[in-house]
C-alpha cells in the first residue's frame, strides 16, 4: 500500500501578500498562508458575552479530582461524580441561576456558560449537575412559589436535597401531555395522592433516582373535584436518611448506559404516596384546601407550554455544551493530524502529515467551521435566554421565540458534536479508539444528547410547525387568490420549485459566467439569500401542500400531514443552519483585527458554502442555482479548505483549551517527538553507512 | 407537544389485491398490505451458501456462557472471552479453515460464515477469535510452510497457543510496508535478530499481546547480506509458562477502549530478540544457512501484496458480521416501533405506533434493503473469497480481483454498521440508550471496523486506483486523440458532465413526462444504468483530470492527486455501491414465490432509488437525470417506504434471529404489553365512571 496516496505539495510559509480584491476567493494554498488569525483575540470571541465565567469554570476543572477516569466501574464512576457536585458547591461553581439568597448568584446566563464548561471535566459531572440545579432544583425554583424556594431551594443548592426530575415515563418521552402518573387532590386530609397506575407510567430515566436522589419533583396529571388539570409538579420524597425508599415508593435502576455512566439513572413508580397540598409547586396554578383549581392561566395547553418553557434551560446548555465538546475533539483531531505522518513518495523524503491529505483537509476542516457557526449561534441564544429569565426581556412573544430557537438549535448542534467526534476518532486511527484519547468517551456520553430533553425529531418538527403557523399567519383572512400570487411571485423565473409550477426549457434564473460565480455569486450576499431563500421556498411549497387539510376528515389530515413529516422536519433544519449562518456573520462583523477577518471570513464562507453543497439537489431542483454555479460550489470548498489548512491549528487552538482540558496524549506532542525520533533514526542509518540496501535497487543494479 | 405528531393512516391489512401491471409501481400502501414475503424462504436467501454453518454456530451461541454481560470489568470481561475462545475449541468450532491434520475441516467460506455469526454473542468474542485463528493462525497456515504446520498450527487451532499478529505499529497502520522492526539475519547463528529501533515502531493495538499472547507472528524488514528485502513474517515466542515476557520481549497494555473490551489490546517491542531461521513463514521468501534470500516472486512490491492477500479473510469476515450486526440493530428498532405508541390525535383513540410516521419510516426502512444488499453482495464476496482458498479459482488475477472486491465492500458495510446502528439507537429514544437494549454495544464495538483491517478511506483509495488502471488500460498506447472521442462519446447528449465540456442551453438527454418517469423511468434497467454509468463517468473524468500528471514533476503531480483525492474516494464508493445493487439484484432471480418476489424487488427498488437519492445533485449536475425525474426520485422513495411498511416485521424477522441472540428487552413484546395495560387501565376507567373529566371539555360546558 506504500504507493497508495502520494505526497502532497506544502505550502509555501513565505507566500506573496495577494493582491487586492474579493477577500473570499482564495487562489492557492500558498497564498492562504500569509494572514494569520489573533488567536488570543479569536479566544475571547468564542467564549462570548460571559468569558469569565468560562474561564473561571475552565481554571476550576485543571484540578484532576473533577476528570473521568477511564475504565471506572459504574459504581465507582457514580461515587465519583456525586463528590465532585460537592467540589462545585465548595467553590461555589453550583447554582449560579438561584437568587442570592438561596445560594445563588442571580445570573442565568452564567449559570449556564460556567455549567457547559463542565463537558470538558466530564460529561457525566456535566449532565448530573444539571439534573441537580438545572432541572430538580429549577423546577423548584421556576414552578415553585417563594415558600417552596424557602422550604427546599437553599437545600437543593448546597446538596443538601440531592433530587431527581422526575418527568418522563417508560411509556412516555417527548409526549409529556400524555403521562400516567396522577396526582389526585384528597380535601380531607388537604393531601395529594401520587400514583403510578400501570407499568408504562413508571417514571424511567431518571438522574439521582437510582441512588442519591433524597426527593423528586414528580411531573403527574393533577385531578381534584373530578377533574384533570393537566400536568403539574410536585415535591415527593422519595428516601429516608439511610438511602431506603420511603413507604409506597420504589424503583429500579437503569443500569449501565451507553454513556453517562457517572449517573445513577433509574425508576420510580409511587402506590397511593401521600404528600401535603403545600408540595404542589403551584407557580402557574394552585389548589385551594377545599379542593378548588385556580390558574392565570386559563389555557390548559398554553399553562401546559408555559410550564416547560420554564425549564428551557436544559436545551440551552446542550447546545452549548455540545459545541464544546465538538471543538475539544477537533482540537485532538486536528493537532494528531498536523503532526502524524503516513506514507511517502518513495524518495526519501519525510512522509506526509495527514492534513495534508485533500482527503483529510474535507474531513476535518468544514467541521472546525461549522463548530465555530455553532458558538456564536449559542452565544446569541444564551443572551436571548438570559434576557428573558433575568426579566428583562420577558414577555409571551420572547419567551416563545426563545423555545423556537431552542428547538431549532440543540438539534443541530447535538447531532453535529456525533457527527464531528466520530469523523475526528476515525481520522485518528486506531490510536483515536483508546479510552486515553478521550474520543470514544465523548461520543459514547454525547450519545443521549440527541433524544433527551426532547427527541431531535420532535423538536424540528415544532419548529417546523411554528415556521408554518408563521407563514400561513401572513395571510389570515386572505383569499386563495393572494396567496396563489404571492407563490408565483416567489418562483418568478425559477423553472422548477416543486410538483405542481414547473415549466420546461425555462432557463435557470440564475446570474453569471462560470468564472463571475467563483469571484462573485457565492460570496455574503448570495449565501445569505441561497440560505435563506430555501427555507422560505419550503415552507411556502408545505404550506400549499397542506392546504387542503382543513378541507379533509381529521383522518386524512393527518395522512397528509405524515405524508409531509420528513420535509418539515428538513425545512426546520435549514431554519436552524440560516440562523446560524447569520450569527456566524455577525460575529465578523465585530472583528477588528484584519488578518482574523479575512481567515474567519473563509471560514465563514466554507461554512455557507458547504451547507450549500449538502443541498446541492435542492438548489438544482428548485432552479435556485444553475449547473454551472452549483458545479463551482464544489470547488470552492476544496479551495477553502486548501486554503484554511495552514490556519486549522491556529483555529482550533482559539478554542483556549489548555492542556488539563484536552489529556489525549495524542495530542500533546508525543505523536511529534516519536515522528523526530524516526526520522533521526533513519538519517543517522544513513550517514553511518550501515543501512541495508533495499532490494529494489539492487535489482537495478544487476 | 401533545399535538406535535398527528395521527397517521394506518394502512388497511383488507387491502383489495392491485391490479396487474408494473410490480415496481405502488399506488398506495393499502395495496402493499396484499403480498407477503415467505419468511423462512427468505431466512434461507439471507443465511446463503454456508446456511448451515451459520444455523450451527447460531444454535451454540444461545448458550448464556457465549453473551456479553453488560457493565462488566474489562479484566473480567477479558477473562470470560478468553473462556468462551476454549469453549469454541470444544465445540468443534474455531479453526474451520485449517486442513483437517491441524484440526480443522479445510473449509474456508465455512470457516468465515461461522465466524461471522459470533457477532450476535459478543463482537469481543468474534474480533479474538479472528485474531488468534484468523490472522495469528492464519499467518502461520498462509505465510509458514509444512513444517511450520507441524510445529504450530495445530497448538494454535487448540488454543495452547495463544498468539498475537502484530503487524500494525505506533507509527505505522496502514501504511505496512514503511514499519520500522528489523529481522536482521545473522549466519553465524543461523537466526534472525528482532529489533525494535525506536518508540514509533512499538507494535501497537494488537489483541492478545496485552495478557493472553504466548507467541506472535511479527511483521519486521528482513535484511540479510547487508540488503533489506521488505516485510516478512517471523514467528517470536513472547512469554513463558507464567505469563512473563521474555528475554528482550516488552509491551504495554493499550486500557481501556471504545469497544471491545473483551479483548488484551497491547504494545510489544522488542530489543535484539534472537529467534531461530525456522521461524521465518517463508512460503513467499527464504533464507538459506548462508544468508542467501530467494523467493518465487521476482517483484518485491508483488511478493509484499501477496502476502498481504493471503491474509485478506479479515475484510470478508468484516464485511458479514457489520452486514449481521446492522441487521440485528434493526430487528430491534423495527419491532419495537411497531409496538412503541406515542402521541394521539386527541380524540381518545390509542397512539400511533412510530413505524406509522412518514419520518420514522424514512429512517429505518431504506437502511433494512442496505443490510439485505450487503447480506447478498457478501455471499457472493465469500463465495469469491472460498474460490480462491480452496484453490479452485486461484489465479493472480483472481486474487487481485479478490482483493479489489474486499477493498470496495468492507468500508461500505462497516460505515453502514455504524450508521444503521446509531440511527436504530435514536429511533428507540431513551430506551435505545440502556446497554441492556444492546444498540449502544454494538456501536462502541464496531466502531473500530471502519479503520482496522485497513482504513476505510485508504481501502476505498486502492479501488480507485485499480479503477483509474483499468480504464487506462483500455487506452494503453492509444493516441490521445482516442482517448478524447471515448470520452466525447460518453458525454454525447448530456449537457454538463465535468469541469470542460459544459454545453449551456442544451436540453438533458433524459426520457419521458414525469408520469412516465415514475412508471417505467426507474426501474431495474434504468437503477443499473444510473448507478453504473455515474461510476464509469466519474472514473473518466478523473482519468482525464489526472491524464497531465505524466508530464508533471513529481511534486506537481503529487499535488495533482491530492486535489482529486476526495473524488477519487467517492468514485469508489459508488462502485461499491452498484456491485451491492447487482448482488441484490442477482438474488431476486432466485426467487420463486411471487409474493415474495414482489415485496423484495420493491426492497431493492427502494435500495436503488435511495442510492440515486443521495447522489442526486452529482445525477444533475452530470445531465444524468433531468429536474423531473429528479424530483420524482424522493416522492418514489417515499412511496415504497409506505408500501413496505406492512412488511418491515417480516423483513427484520426473515434474518432468523431467535431470542437468545436478540436479548433486547424493548425487543421482547414487553413494550406491547406495556401499551396493552396501558389501553385496557384506561378503557376500564372510562367504563367504571369515574374518570376524571378533562379540563378542556368542562370549559366548553360553561
Amino acid at each position: 500500500m506504500a504507493d497508495a496516496l502520494i505526497r502532497s505539495k506544502k505550502p509555501a510559509t513565505s507566500a506573496r501578500t495577494p493582491a487586492g480584491g474579493a477577500p473570499t476567493v482564495p487562489h492557492s494554498a500558498a497564498e492562504a498562508a500569509d494572514p494569520r488569525i489573533d488567536v488570543s483575540a479569536v479566544t475571547d470571541l468564542l467564549l462570548g458575552t460571559w468569558a469569565q465565567t468560562r474561564r473561571q469554570a475552565r481554571d476550576m476543572i485543571k484540578d484532576p479530582a473533577f476528570w473521568e477516569v477511564d475504565g471506572q466501574s459504574v459504581a465507582d464512576h457514580r461515587e465519583r461524580v456525586l463528590g465532585q457536585l460537592r467540589l462545585l458547591v465548595e467553590h461555589g461553581a453550583a447554582a449560579r441561576a438561584y437568587p442570592t439568597e438561596y445560594g445563588g448568584q442571580n445570573d442565568n446566563g452564567a449559570n449556564i456558560a460556567g455549567f457547559e464548561e463542565l463537558v470538558l471535566a466530564d460529561p457525566s459531572l456535566q449532565i448530573k449537575a444539571g439534573v441537580q440545579w438545572g432541572l430538580f432544583g429549577a423546577a423548584i425554583q421556576q414552578l415553585g412559589t417563594k415558600r417552596h424556594h424557602d422550604a427546599w431551594l437553599k437545600d437543593a443548592a448546597e446538596l443538601r436535597l440531592p433530587g431527581a426530575f422526575a418527568m418522563t415515563e417508560t411509556g412516555h418521552g417527548s409526549d409529556v401531555a400524555a403521562i400516567g402518573t396522577t396526582a389526585t387532590y384528597d380535601a380531607d386530609t388537604e393531601e395529594f395522592v401520587i400514583h403510578t397506575p400501570f407499568r408504562g407510567a413508571w417514571k424511567d430515566y431518571l438522574g439521582n433516582a437510582a441512588l442519591h436522589g433524597r426527593a423528586a419533583t414528580v411531573f403527574a396529571q393533577l385531578i381534584t373535584g373530578g377533574v384533570n388539570y393537566g400536568v403539574h409538579c410536585f415535591l415527593v420524597p422519595l428516601r429516608d436518611e439511610d438511602g431506603d425508599f420511603l413507604a409506597g415508593i420504589g424503583g429500579e435502576d437503569d443500569g449501565v448506559k451507553g454513556g453517562l455512566n457517572g449517573i445513577d439513572n433509574g425508576r420510580l413508580h409511587f402506590d397511593h404516596v401521600r404528600i401535603p397540598r403545600f408540595n404542589l409547586l403551584d407557580r402557574y396554578g394552585q389548589v385551594a384546601a377545599d379542593g378548588t383549581y385556580s390558574s392565570d392561566i386559563p389555557s390548559p395547553g398554553r399553562r401546559f407550554f408555559t410550564m416547560l418553557g420554564a425549564l428551557v434551560q436544559g436545551r440551552v446548555s446542550l447546545d452549548g455544551a455540545s459545541t464544546t465538546a465538538a471543538a475539544l475533539a477537533l482540537k485532538i483531531a486536528v493537532t494528531y493530524a498536523g503532526q502524524r505522518r503516513q506514507f511517502d513518495s518513495g524518495s526519501g523524503t519525510p512522509e506526509v502529515v495527514l492534513l495534508d491529505y485533500g482527503n483529510h483537509q474535507r474531513r476535518l476542516i468544514p467541521r472546525i467551521a461549522t463548530a465555530y457557526a455553532q458558538a456564536f449561534a449559542h452565544d446569541e441564544f444564551l443572551r436571548a435566554f438570559d434576557g428573558v429569565f433575568s426579566g428583562r426581556t420577558d414577555t409571551p412573544s420572547e419567551r416563545e421565540d426563545l423555545e423556537t430557537l431552542a428547538a431549532a438549535l440543540k438539534p443541530l448542534s447535538t447531532w453535529n458534536a456525533l457527527d464531528t467526534i466520530q469523523e475526528c476518532r476515525e481520522a485518528c486511527g486506531g490510536s483515536g479508539f483508546l479510552a486515553e484519547n478521550r474520543l470514544v468517551g465523548l461520543h459514547h456520553d454525547l450519545d443521549v444528547y440527541v433524544t433527551f430533553e426532547g427527541d431531535n425529531n420532535i423538536l424540528l418538527q415544532l419548529v417546523g410547525k411554528r415556521l408554518l403557523g408563521d407563514f400561513s399567519g401572513q395571510f389570515k383572512g386572505a383569499s386563495t387568490g393572494r396567496l396563489a400570487r404571492y407563490v408565483a411571485a416567489q418562483t418568478a423565473g425559477k423553472v422548477f420549485h416543486g410538483a405542481g409550477l414547473r415549466r420546461l426549457g425555462q432557463t435557470v434564473a440564475d446570474f453569471g459566467s462560470t468564472a463571475r460565480s467563483v469571484g462573485l455569486g457565492l460570496r455574503e450576499e448570495q449565501q445569505h439569500q441561497l440560505l435563506a431563500d430555501r427555507v422560505q421556498q419550503m415552507i411556502t411549497d408545505l404550506a400549499m401542500r397542506l392546504r387542503p387539510a382543513s378541507k379533509l376528515s381529521p383522518a386524512a389530515a393527518a395522512a397528509l400531514f405524515n405524508e409531509n413529516q420528513a420535509e418539515l422536519i428538513d425545512a426546520a433544519r435549514a431554519h436552524g443552519e440560516l440562523l446560524q449562518w447569520e450569527a456566524f456573520s455577525d460575529a465578523l462583523h465585530t472583528v477588528g483585527d484584519d488578518g482574523t477577518l479575512r481567515v474567519l471570513t473563509w471560514l465563514r464562507d466554507l461554512f455557507g458554502l458547504s451547507l450549500i453543497e449538502k443541498h446541492l439537489a435542492w438548489y438544482l431542483l428548485h432552479g435556485r442555482l444553475s449547473a454551472q454555479r452549483a458545479a463551482s460550489v464544489s470547488r470552492y470548498v476544496d479551495r477553502l479548505c486548501a486554503r484554511l489548512r495552514p490556519h486549522a491549528q491556529d483555529l482550533v487552538d482559539a478554542w483556549g483549551f489548555e492542556p488539563e482540558h484536552v489529556r489525549a496524549p495524542i495530542a500533546s506532542g508525543a505523536e511529534s517527538a516519536r515522528q523526530e525520533e524516526a526520522i533521526a533514526y533513519y538519517a543517522e542509518l544513513r550517514t553511518s553507512g550501515a543501512a541495508p540496501v533495499p532490494e529494489k535497487s539492487l535489482k537495478k543494479k544487476r
